[in-house]
């Protein structure tokens, strides 16, 4: 059965779907300790900007007012502004007592519920077109946030409103959260889909298959420059390229003020490991090294509109 | 040990590297019989269109005569054109004795080995700088070839005049050619390297890490538009944004008069198998569908240089 939530407070402990188990198997872990919750963000078995702010938010009620572990679970994942946000949120209100901390954390993933909501209307409002051909990265889904999810939410709120021709997703090298998570999604929500090399993005587009470009973002920097899962930018490339819109639906909390330009944004190397293995085999020989940024900035000027929970930007 | 060739006729047998067994095993396979060789061309044990030509070539010499052992090679591999040009070009001298059938087919050989030399010596002259940070995908080495391949073939030149600071290598999804195959050619060439997942490769120019994309072609339009390796085209643009040269590297017979641009290249789609297994890996929902164009084509304009061995073309 899938759970309506990815990620919950039940009964004194956060319980939260197992990604990493996926597609094969719907594993609810149950996470009693700050520290056990930092090891399932740190081997993504949480990912997703809103489900890590909930998770920060009620690692704090974890903590139970233990200062370091607070500062460990804001470190656990450095690109990931919404995981700091919900951490300082949820432990602003820590003087207040552990009541106050756990209402802050639950109005964040109420908040998250209601933001996905809004955007995946405005994102549907937003695109013309009738029988719409939405090619999408990584998973924005609700494994990413609590419900509905972001780019995601527009592509459920456009297939409830009948207007979704098709899914286009990239399997997402190297952790393939499209393969294995996103089409999982699209298949329970009865969405139309077809999987796609990441590589194959910009070709497609070229030959005139997609509608529109939806992602979601990490971080958003002041000027409109977009940190998104690695494979992003090649498909802002390609959407400029052939003249389909680049739309980034995020929440609001993904824009960072204090981040003038994607110069700015840290990416995270997650090292070889995940190269040099596909599906749990080896595929390159012993000893090879790799480049692998978990993240890519995609700059402004190739970003059509930014969607949020409370407007639409273009840069 | 690395094989000076991928394929050579010793002692009375074609010798060729088993190209199943890399990146964990290098087995030189001892084919004594045109029956054993065309098994070896069924099971890929040997591919990429200059190596099976020559393999086609060699085969005739072992078929001594054997019209019937040679029309089962020539269609060994349907697709292959090289193939059968190969077994042609050998059995067309047929009439003038053993001998002359061999001296035959060691020209394809040589012709080949020269071929890639002087692609590898034009491009290396083409680049400018002393420590390029090369980006390549797919493998367009000597496993595709006799000796030094294409792409691969300007690699090595530049390696062997100390003009080589390191090669970024996209893994090459689905089958991942440049995780199983290049990187270990480069490793035994003693060339820095390191595997990059293909989405990752446009994001990584934007950063500033390539100096140079060389990539093969599998067809050439007479415009100039090139059909390659899915994801040339997205590099190809990611290199258009950040400045970096774009070359192919192709001996001359890749390019086809009769296919006046991009747009009359059939691409072949290899089918949802690939994309959604990897190794028996189920890496995808049971029933997913898939879009598996096994080629892109690269626009004309986005080429700074197609290199072969008779000159440059700047399209």
């Amino acid at each position: 059965v899938w759970p309506v939530r990815t990620i919950d407070w039940v009964d004194g402990a956060v319980e939260l779907v197992d990604q990493t188990r996926l597609p094969d198997e719907c594993v609810m872990l149950r996470l009693r300790t700050t520290d056990e919750l930092i090891g399932a963000i740190r081997r993504l078995a949480v990912r997703g900007a809103p489900a890590l702010g909930v998770a920060g938010a009620l690692g704090v009620v974890l903590a139970a007012g233990d200062r370091e572990a607070i500062a460990r679970l804001r470190a656990a994942r450095p690109t990931a502004v919404n995981l700091a946000w919900g951490v300082d949120r949820a432990a602003a209100v820590a003087d207040q007592g552990p009541e106050a901390v756990l209402r802050a954390a639950l109005r964040i993933r109420d908040e998250d519920i209601a933001a996905c909501r809004a955007m995946g209307e405005r994102g549907a409002d937003l695109l013309e077109g009738d029988r719409l051909r939405i090619m999408t990265v990584c998973n924005t889904g609700g494994l990413a946030a609590v419900e509905r999810g972001t780019a995601r939410g527009v592509i459920q709120t456009l297939h409830e409103r009948g207007r979704l021709a098709e899914v286009l997703a990239l399997e997402t090298r190297p952790l393939l959260q499209g393969a294995r998570l996103t089409t999982w999604e699209l298949a329970r929500m009865g969405a139309p889909h077809c999987l796609v090399a990441d590589s194959a993005g910009p070709y497609l587009m070229a030959r005139g298959g997609v509608d529109a470009v939806l992602v979601g973002a990490d971080r958003i920097a002041a000027n409109g420059d977009t940190a998104n899962k690695i494979g992003s930018y090649a498909l802002a490339l390609g959407a400029e390229r052939a003249g389909v819109p680049f739309v980034v639906v995020a929440p609001e909390t993904t824009i960072d003020p204090a981040t003038p330009s994607g110069d700015h944004i840290e990416i995270e190397d997650r090292g070889a490991g995940e190269i040099v293995r596909f599906g749990g085999v080896r595929v390159a020989p012993e000893g090879t090294r790799a480049l692998n940024p978990a993240f890519d900035v995609t700059p402004h000027d190739l970003i059509t509109a930014i969607v949020t929970d409370k407007r639409i930007i273009r840069p």
